[in-house]
């Protein structure tokens, strides 16, 4: 049996610390309200995420919006909303998601100030932050105390298997996802034992759009019927969900909940294959922005590497700190008899084709589907050196290619340092 | 300016073949004819075929149709028809396409008698067969005889460049394909600036079902306008005959008419890759039976050498002789890290997976996409003996699968013997 009460003292905050919180946000939001009274602001701030609804865990991140009233403009409602976020937390940054938000620290808390417009139920909202309010009224209404306390363990158990959070860079369960889920399944166990059961997609609610989203996991947002709130879950952390409650059915134990499991740093081992580290300096963006053009940086990379004949097979990404990208291929230098691709064989340019490679071809040309081909003796050149001469053609997006100049290439095997990323490659397991 | 009457003289029938094919043809439908009445069996022998429509090559095939009144039964008709063609043809022997039926010499030319039924125009079909008499009637009404010298001077060119014939092993253009395309086009020169100019697909005449096939070339049959003539032509032998065109039209040259352009033995040289000729006896059934077989089991051969991690990248196939098949992998010995490929996550054998592989991964369990994998090490194969470990496994259709204990796995540099699929992966090219 597994003591749920225990770890819920483990990551719950216990009654000091509510009062802690309590008296910060008490604090803040006195602050922002008397800074809009002197300004003639007609806005207001109003407590949400996991704190509002009572499903925050230990030294959780504490989310305030300040929402105006809809006679501001959008711009002016953002560059007011980022004035009163500066002018509340002295070390407080911009960053950038939908909207400019003020992030920063209050008494060892993170704080997030969004600005965002005051919203009524069933209004046509302006943007999406305008509907977290109504999941907080929702949540609040909907949950009692001890489904909340379910809602925690959930997030325990999708912390340790890496898919909570919504995050492009992570594409798992949101906060909202696992408080609704609770709300649908009254416990943690019970959707475990939903998901060890499921086969195929999740679908939660109506949506009332006619065209059913394609997405693995479809749960109608109860404050917004139109919109699938899991819309962020990807197919591949929906499955490690199913796996996961699989193996929690199965073999029930404590350690599932623990939101950090152990991860020793993984030895480097050789394994017959050809490993390289392509590593950036970080633009300045959010992690939102950044780890789809990682995303697109390395599928370009897959692509001119299998070009090239050294049969890339698999890779890993890493954005915490630089933007890191390691390729697995089957060999580390390229083969001495190359495919070259021709024009289609609608283009007029297959002449050009034939004519350049008639003489020095090795085998060819010859028409494969409708394409022409010829294959060419070639000198082998390295991972290093083919990256490098094709670098500036492989495309990485608007704010990873200003870093083009900066990459660099590492053999591991040369190399005693550690890197997130390779750790992440070496150590990718479920279990 | 290309002498193309020198050519004609070259591949076309003189009078003394004329007439000497007019006497064989003479003299077996007089056989036929006699043989029948004695027999009371109601059928008449027609001549089809190349030599009926005057669009045949020196030394072509003679082709005769035996056709039955419709009140045999299918199976009495075929009976018969192959009784009649083994009284014909002392050496004939019996072969099975759509039908079944005889193939023979007489005099020096090969000749095949199928039976059919009798046919009208309009009247529904009974088997493929049934239309060719039609086909024959169509063509002979249609084209001149200058017309049918042009006809001649496309399936040279087509001979040229190894896309003539409708056999599934070709999947090119039929002698009754050329007769349609210069009946379309009028002479040689202008299909092939047509096919010079063509982008995408080749569209002739209405096919008066709804559904357009999807096929690259699609040739509404003059005497069954629900039938797409043209649907044997592959997208690889289309795209070659818009390659040849553009090739002719801009370097005409009679060396494209030569049927049998000269090919020497290639050297079996070394590409830095691992190349195996895969060989089994051939069983007795025509090629368009064995070769999609072959197909079938060069695909199983690719697939498993790309799950053992082997790197297939290029394939030949011969049927001419033993069943042959090369396959060039990267690398002749199986890395030391194989990925094992899991259930997806929706099955509960994920559970088996896991705890077969916890122990003893290099990497994993971990998910990819909606399946579990685990990589781990594992003592290099080599091709010969992976393949030879996984052949009860391997998919290789009816007729080539009783041969599948006499597999023969071939490296052709530790032989000096010729191999007909090795000649062709070596001296593979269009020019």
């Amino acid at each position: 049996m597994i003591d749920y009460g225990k770890i819920l003292q483990r990551y719950k905050p216990d009654n000091n610390e509510k009062e802690r919180i309590n008296s910060i946000v008490a604090d803040i939001t006195g602050r922002i309200r008397e800074y809009c009274s002197e300004k003639a602001i007609d806005a207001d701030p109003v407590l949400v995420g996991s704190v509002a609804k009572g499903t925050n865990m230990k030294s959780g991140d504490i989310d305030i919006f300040v929402t105006f009233s809809k006679k501001y403009e959008k711009r002016d409602m953002e560059k007011i909303g980022v004035r009163i976020g500066r002018a509340m937390l002295a070390q407080g940054i911009e960053k950038y998601a939908e909207h400019p938000y003020v992030t920063g620290e209050l008494d060892g808390y993170k704080i997030d100030l969004v600005p965002s417009y005051r919203l009524e139920p069933g209004e046509k909202k302006v943007s999406s932050v305008d509907r977290t309010p109504l999941h907080t009224e929702f949540i609040l209404k909907n949950l009692t105390e001890g489904m909340r306390d379910q809602v925690i363990l959930l997030k325990l158990f999708m912390k340790h298997f890496g898919i909570y959070g919504s995050e492009i860079r992570v594409s798992g369960f949101s906060g909202y996802i696992c408080e609704l889920l609770i709300w649908k399944f009254e416990s943690f166990e019970n959707v475990v034992s939903k998901f060890a059961r499921l086969s195929g997609k999740l679908i939660i609610g109506n949506i009332t759009r006619d065209n059913l989203p394609d997405a693995p996991v479809v749960i109608a947002d109860p404050v917004d019927s139109d919109r699938n709130a899991a819309a962020a879950v990807s197919l591949e952390t929906f499955s490690i969900m199913k796996v996961a409650s699989k193996l929690f059915v199965s073999e029930p134990s404590e350690a599932f909940l623990d939101p950090h499991p152990p991860n020793p740093k993984p030895d480097y081992r050789d394994r017959g294959t050809a490993i390289r580290l392509f590593s950036l300096p970080r633009p300045h963006v959010v992690d939102d922005i950044i780890y789809p053009q990682a995303v697109k940086f390395r599928n370009a990379l897959m692509d001119i590497l299998d070009s090239g004949g050294f049969g890339p097979v698999s890779s890993e990404i890493s954005i915490d700190g630089d933007v890191q990208i390691v390729i697995e291929c089957t060999r580390a230098a390229s083969p001495v008899i190359r495919q070259r691709t021709g024009p289609p064989a609608d283009s007029d340019n297959v002449l050009d084709f034939i004519r350049k490679y008639r003489g020095i071809s090795e085998r060819g040309p010859y028409v494969k589907g409708d394409r022409i081909y010829a294959d060419v003796r070639a000198e082998p050149e390295s991972i290093e050196e083919f990256v490098t001469n094709h670098l500036p053609e492989i495309s990485m997006g608007r704010n990873l290619g200003t870093m083009r100049d900066k990459l660099v290439i590492v053999n591991p095997f040369s190399s005693n340092v550690r890197y997130d990323a390779l750790d992440k490659f070496y150590s990718k397991k479920l279990i």
